[in-house]
């Protein structure tokens, strides 16, 4: 797949995804969308990429849909862009079942977004399954679904409560407001401001410490476990899933590695790899 | 419906309810759910209507069931009021479920808790289903139902952990201590403070926000999908109801009004009302 | 049953559960995790016991799994004693469906950890169903299990995210990395940091507060519903249950003791225990 709307870059184990329509705020276009969950797939398959960065060219992260179409740009009767990009996801990613979204949700890999500049609409919903965000000072954010007369979309009725809870994501939806990086780290949509400029530096930093120091395999687990048994009903589900993989892991080369290195006191170098060695049960939705 | 122990009025864009049993802080009576609830559903017919606030009458909230019986006020076998309120919400309002703590939570319009003074007891449960929550700087709360030999009503055991994490939900029923507003902020449970007195002012100001710059219909998608979806299992069943609803929502008016006031610099002036345009499959829960 | 790997005391209301292996730092081991299961059960059973106290002997609270057994210690199949505390629950503690998870989970009793110091690996997950957490200043805590190869067991993977929230979670599951009592605090973690030294004398004044304040029927209640109820779809069902308890509490010498109490200002003395009072509908999960 050539990329037309975004960047892909592998420097190192992070894999860099940078939406990249500069001089249109990045504006999400549905090819935009069918491109992020194909670059999510091919940084899956790489098992050099230890993580995937995502960010933005120029001034901003995401200002949005692209309304240059105007007053119908959300019609999709009339052609419109926008709407395409939120109902219609079967066209986005067939394979991926609900596009970038479930891209992101599923991916094996740690997700970090590093907004570089305003993120609005679904250029933060579409952000949200990440899990680390970072933003520049000088970023903005704005659920301003309901200020377009939209609802909010992408499941990011599910997911912002999940990370933010349910008072906060009430008061920035329902009001549906512009606000800033110091806001969005107050009310823990993100956990650090950079200086503008650096958010990606800084990103590469964070998957740097992953790289270095945790097992791929293990972390494709920890990051499936957190995502799909935070919000269950109940623990005792994911005892019956967490306590096979622990003892499947427990007689793998990776295990044997992690306790050897860690009372040798020598950094770790892990053989496993998510394209060969996820434990039999994974993926256990499926 | 005649309104005995609550006020409703309407003043611009806010109806205003007002718990008004001032000489006995507003102590909750199976009555004043029956009329909480029947508020609700009049400012939910009324389009003028963009968001409710939730008040008392005088130095109090809600000080907790009437409890003037003495000790049997809970024992219903007594007629004690205070049990009804609590277990007998067929009584309340069997057209709603669940008597207020139904209404709240089913309302289309978004709602603001302006807490005057104290809430304990069925005095804050009360107010645990609204969207948003001020409280003055002498206001207290308290879920104080283990130091009256009670367990937690009215869906708190939900509500709470929901709202303020269940870690912090745990160590306030748990001891049941009453706390000040400066504490409900820290803790999650309001999201600011005003000088005393001027809580329904700033609540007003809230919908004033609201009414200015969203969409009713749309804001009445954001508020279910929130409340109903935020502690959903998985993310997947939302985006089989928010791509619809994005779609459907895109082809109208409002939509149109929303792109059109945004492109031209001008407060949006949406037509669809809640009585009339909720699109279909709204509500899709039924 | 006689303890070797923890020690069991009853001090006034106080079950206090010392995890003591002071010399390995409180290793935890398949046994310590029976004992733990059967001490919560003596506690649970012991009327004149409030609340349940885990802390840990000597510097540390628990460093993780023993891993004295070297590289090997994971595996199973070569008797390593680390994997078995994870995976192999049933030879735990059978009669509680998921040992020491499951014990704390169901306990009628508020529990609090009072983190003496390191609380790493199943250190920390072990005691992450309690319902209160306090730390000496000297306390650190990580959730390493990708830095050993593993993935996150004992169910943390539904009690993290719960307790602090799905981003915090997953900043600490995904780097792994060691934080102190601060970053806790401020991550939501624990709910305050004391003198090295005095954490269980701290916890004890909140078992106190407790025991002086609250009823253990209705306290059994509402750790119940906060657990079970806290993150369910939604509040509805919860309705059906908290209901009939409000109403059958209401009737009970609890509640006219609690009442009676509150008007007459002074100290309750609740009559009800947890071994022969709770409610008809008790335990409604089973």
């Amino acid at each position: 797949m050539t990329y037309e709307d975004i960047l892909y870059e592998v420097d190192g184990p992070a894999a860099i995804i940078t939406l990249n329509r500069p001089d249109k705020m990045n504006a999400y276009t549905a090819r935009m969308g069918v491109e992020i969950a194909q670059a999510i797939k091919t940084a899956n398959e790489d098992d050099s990429v230890r993580a995937i960065i995502l960010t933005g060219a120029g001034k901003g992260f995401c200002g949005g849909a692209d309304i240059s179409a105007g007053a119908g740009a959300f019609d999709t009767s009339e052609g419109g862009a926008g709407a395409k990009n939120f109902g219609d996801r079967k066209d986005d990613a067939p394979e991926e079942g609900a596009g970038f979204v479930g891209a992101l949700y599923n991916s094996k890999k740690p997700t970090i977004a590093a907004f570089n500049g305003a993120a609005v609409g679904v250029g933060i919903t579409m952000a949200l399954p990440t899990d680390i965000k970072i933003a520049s000072a000088k970023a903005k954010f704005g659920f301003i679904f309901t200020r377009r007369g939209l609802s909010p979309e992408a499941a990011s009725g599910w997911f912002l409560p999940q990370l933010v809870g349910l008072s906060q994501a009430l008061r920035w939806v329902l009001t549906g407001r512009i606000f800033d990086a110091e806001e969005a780290l107050k009310g823990g949509l993100i956990s650090e401001i950079t200086e503008p400029g650096t958010e990606v530096t800084r990103a590469k930093e964070i998957v740097a410490e992953i790289a270095e120091n945790t097992a791929p395999v293990g972390t494709a687990l920890a990051r499936q476990m957190l995502w799909r048994f935070g919000s269950a009903d109940h623990p005792f589900d994911l005892l019956k899933i967490d306590g096979p993989f622990a003892l499947a892991l427990g007689s793998s080369p990776d295990v044997r590695e992690g306790v050897a290195s860690f009372l040798e006191k020598r950094p770790p170098d892990f053989p496993g790899t998510v394209t060969k060695d996820m434990p039999k049960g994974y993926p256990w939705w499926e």
